[in-house]
Parts: C-alpha cells; structure tokens; sequence
C-alpha cells in the first residue's frame, strides 16, 4: 500500500491507493494570468488569498502555490506567497517552480511536509532537486520527461519515472514520497492519448507501485466542452489507479466527476461527502429506508 | 475480439470491444409510467412514436421496446410496437420481456436480426428463451441471477454468467451473441457496488471475452444528483471494458460521458463525434492548427 503523506502545521492529507482522491487546487499560477502577474509583481497579493480561500472552500485538499514571473524575484515572491497561505489556510501545499532558488525559498519558510513540483528525468533537476527534498525530508512530483523532451511514447514516459524513482532512493528518498506525473497528451492532437494515459496510470500504480498526478485539462486541450471531456478522464483515471490531480476546483463537471469515481472506488464511506455536497435541504439521503431497496429494473416487465 | 451485430431491416449495429459504446434507449418502458401503460394498453402508441424518434434524434443507437403492462395483452401489444418503431426507425431493437410468448410474438414481426432482452441463469428461462433466441438467429441479453435470485457476490454472477455462456453454446448460439448484464447494485446500500460492477465487467471481457450491458441508473438509487454520479459510472464501467449500456439518452449528462469515454478510448477518431454534437457554431476544432500543439502546462513558471 503506498501512502504519500504530507502536511501543515495542522492537517495531514494522505494521496494513496485506499484514500479519496486528493484536489491540488492550480489557481495560484500567474502563468496566463496577466493582472494576478503584474499584483504579484509589485507584492499585492490579495488576489492569492482570494484564489486560496475559494479553492479550500470548493473542496481542494492542497494548493499548488507557483509565483513564475518573468523578470520578477521569483524566490522572494514565491516564500511570501507560501507564508500567506499558509497563514490562512490549513490545507498542505505544493511548492511549484521550475527554478531550484525558488523550490528552496519556499521550502525554507514551509511549515509541513510540503510537495515539491517538480523534478524531472534530466540530469541537472536530478541533481539539485533531489538532494532539496531529501534535505527538507519533503514529498516531489517527478515529471515523466527527460533531457530529450517528453516522448509520444508511453513506455519511454513510464521508463523515465522508474529511472526518478531509482535515482530518488539513492538519495534517500522513498517511493512513497513521489508522485508521478505521466504527462497527459492532447486527445485531440494523439487520438490514442486517452488509453496510453490509462495504460501508464496503471502501470506506475501495479509494477512501480508510486501515486500519480497529472494537470487534469490537458486531455481536452483544443476541444469544445472541456469541462464535461476532463471529467469523463477524470473518473477513468481515477478507475485506472490515479490518485491525485492539479486541477481547478472551481470547476463543478470536474468535481463531481472526482467525487462520484470516489463514490464507485468505495472511498466515499456511506456517500457521506457525495451527500453533503448534494443532497438537497430536506432531501432523504441513500442512508434512508430507500437506499436499502434495491431500485426494480425499469425495463423488466 | 468480440462483436454482437445486431441489425434492422437497413442497419447493422456492431457491441464491440474496438467500437463505440452503445447506447440502448430506455423509454419504451410502461414500467413505473401510468400514462403510457394505460395508452399502450388501449392500444394508443403516439407516445411510442414519441419515444423512439426523441431518443434516436439524442443518440440512442438501439431501442429497447418492453410491453410489460399488468392483464394487458402484452404479446400483441410488443408485436404492435415492434412493427411500429420500425416503420419510423431504422435502428435495431432489443425486445423485451419476461414473458416468452411475448419475445416470441416480438421475433415473429421483427426485420433484422434482434437483440432478446432477456434471459437468466433460472433453468426454465434457459429452457424456453434459448431455442427461440437459436430459431431466430437473434442475440441475447444474459442476466446474471438464477434461481437463487441475484447474489450479491460478483464471483457467484460471473458463475451464472458463465453457466448462461455455456448453455447457449449447447443450443448452439455462440458466445459473440451474448451480451451479459452483471447487474449493478445500488452504491447507496453496498458500498463495494461500485468496485464489484468494474471487475466483474473486466472478468466479463477478459475471461468470458462477451460484450456487456447494465441498466446503467441503477448504481445511484437513493442519492442525490443521479445524473452525475451515472456518469462517473459510465465512464468507468467503459474503461472497465463495458460496451452497451440501456439508459435514458435524453439525459445530457450520461451522453457526455459516453461519449468522453469513447473519446478516451481512442473510439471517437479526430474526435469527429464529440466536436459534432458540442461545438458551437464557427468554433474552431481540433483539427486546426490548435489541436496539434501541446497546451503549455500551466503549472509550469
């Protein structure tokens, strides 16, 4: 059973194989968000507060916290946006850069076990990557590209997660303390895209044994009716054996998507989340005498 | 590989693991709807009519037409629809019944080559509803309770599925003509529901190599926003390696995740299907230029 645990000050939350499926909230990302760019730039950050808040409230069980401006103190930026939401919310984060000094500014003022986002197969983020989570004794999302860019190949992707995983314990890091990320493709550029996903998922789950992750919306990327598309691969691949998502939890399709593929994984005890979130005030849930009765099959004469 | 064609006097319609999921429509069904009961048994099919060109027109790729309607004549009323819907339809039909002279008086007015919805693992059902299903070259849908009624251990509904399999091998009918139904309890009462509905389905087509059907809104009996969590089911069932399912194709939220699922499946190529039915006029899709470049990962600084 693989259980990566990782924390606040005040709150652990386990992404495993027999847990709920864990929402990393992507808000807080100036990328392509040019007016939250420029408020982080000159140190305004009540846009992150808001993003925090909202995301914790829509149900994200850890925030990705990423401050990636150009031209700005990414460091400096990053560690005061970790300190703010960390004072503001008690959910666990993912520290996301790809610039080692900002990984480390933020890990530095991280009250927790933080998630580190991210390191990849190529040498150099091997290398000064992985000692910064050994050293902070943090978890890490290992990306499955490498020094050759991200291959259309599947089995070259899964190869290049074990060799993260290899390398990561001879720092001293566990299995249990990475999540991967297969990069998910475009269905509508790779039609084969869909089912390679699922196949890897399954394969990092059954032979390499680790957690995953993956930026949810990437499946649907040039495609109408995003929402409804990412939550059919949402539930497949939480069927598959993934286990967490970078995605928005702002999005309703998405969440329910979530929240009925852990209903079906029976990580829903009794639907009592599915309940909460949907039952209507008044509304008789599933724990009523009805939900015992077995519903007759309307199409039997 | 595993195909069930069915057909009408016009039109094939392949079940099959490398197709797309087939959607039966549900509706012509007096089962729980008064209305229509007491029109059919008058002999008024306007609201027939009504049905089976509404849910063609959103997708259903096969009709079910059940007649089950309590002192009527159901044998003559099935046949009466039979013929109807296929004056106005050319989709094929699975008829219905749990009386055999009324599947009978169905086959005997049917243009194609029918599915029979249904036989069970009940030694009289095997009995009467095979020879027929064998005269008239028909497919079968196989339901997985017998006489001991319906286990709730999916080992012992594979057991019963097989023994169907079996049987119908003996009168004759190959395994390519059985579609098995592994019966989907409510989640709502047993909280494994869901877990048990994919393997069984994945033993189904791994083990047994036969196409699969379920009635698909039974799984969220008693739970608030059925729609939703029918679609995280159905889009993990057909991950699982489900390929019909008999379900209402009115519903915009189950049809979505059929067919987001088929686009995962690699079953929707170019995603000609899913751009068909969503795209808003003048949009591009993702065939344009768009679709081929991979979206940046937003995550990414």
């Amino acid at each position: 059973m693989t259980n990566t645990v990782v924390s606040s000050a005040s709150k652990e939350v386990t992404i495993g194989f027999d847990h709920p499926f864990v929402i990393i909230g992507e808000r807080i990302n100036p990328t392509g968000r040019k007016l939250l760019a420029a408020e982080m730039a000159e140190g305004d950050y009540s846009r992150v507060e808001a993003d925090a808040i909202a995301q914790v409230a829509a149900g994200a069980h850890m925030l990705d916290v990423n401050a990636g401006i150009p031209l700005a103190d990414e460091p400096a930026i990053l560690a005061d946006c970790v300190k703010l939401v960390q004072s503001i919310t008690d959910v666990p984060l993912s520290i996301d850069s790809s610039i080692v000094e900002a990984l480390e500014a933020g890990l530095a003022v991280y009250q927790g076990k933080a998630l580190v986002n991210s390191v990849t197969g190529e040498e150099e983020r091997l290398e000064t990557v992985l000692p910064l989570v050994k050293k902070h004794g943090a978890a890490v999302v290992a990306i499955s590209n490498d020094e050759t860019g991200i291959s259309e190949d599947p089995d070259v992707r899964f190869a290049v997660a074990k060799k993260i995983v290899e390398r990561a314990a001879d720092y001293g890091i566990a299995a249990d303390d990475i999540v991967v990320d297969p990069l998910v493709m475009p269905v509508g550029a790779l039609n084969d895209a869909g089912r390679q996903a699922m196949r890897i998922i399954r394969r990092l789950r059954e032979e390499l044994k680790v957690n995953t992750t993956c930026g949810a919306s990437n499946i649907s990327f040039g495609l109408p009716n995003r929402h409804s598309l990412n939550g059919a691969f949402l539930s497949m691949a939480i069927g598959a054996g993934m286990t967490s998502a970078i995605t928005n939890p702002l999005h309703g399709e998405e969440m329910a998507a979530v929240m009925g593929a852990d209903v079906m994984m029976g990580h829903d005890p009794h639907c009592k989340r599915w309940m909460a979130k949907f039952r209507q005030p008044g509304e008789e849930g599933a724990a009523g005498e009805g939900g015992r009765r077995r519903e007759r099959r309307r199409r039997r004469g």
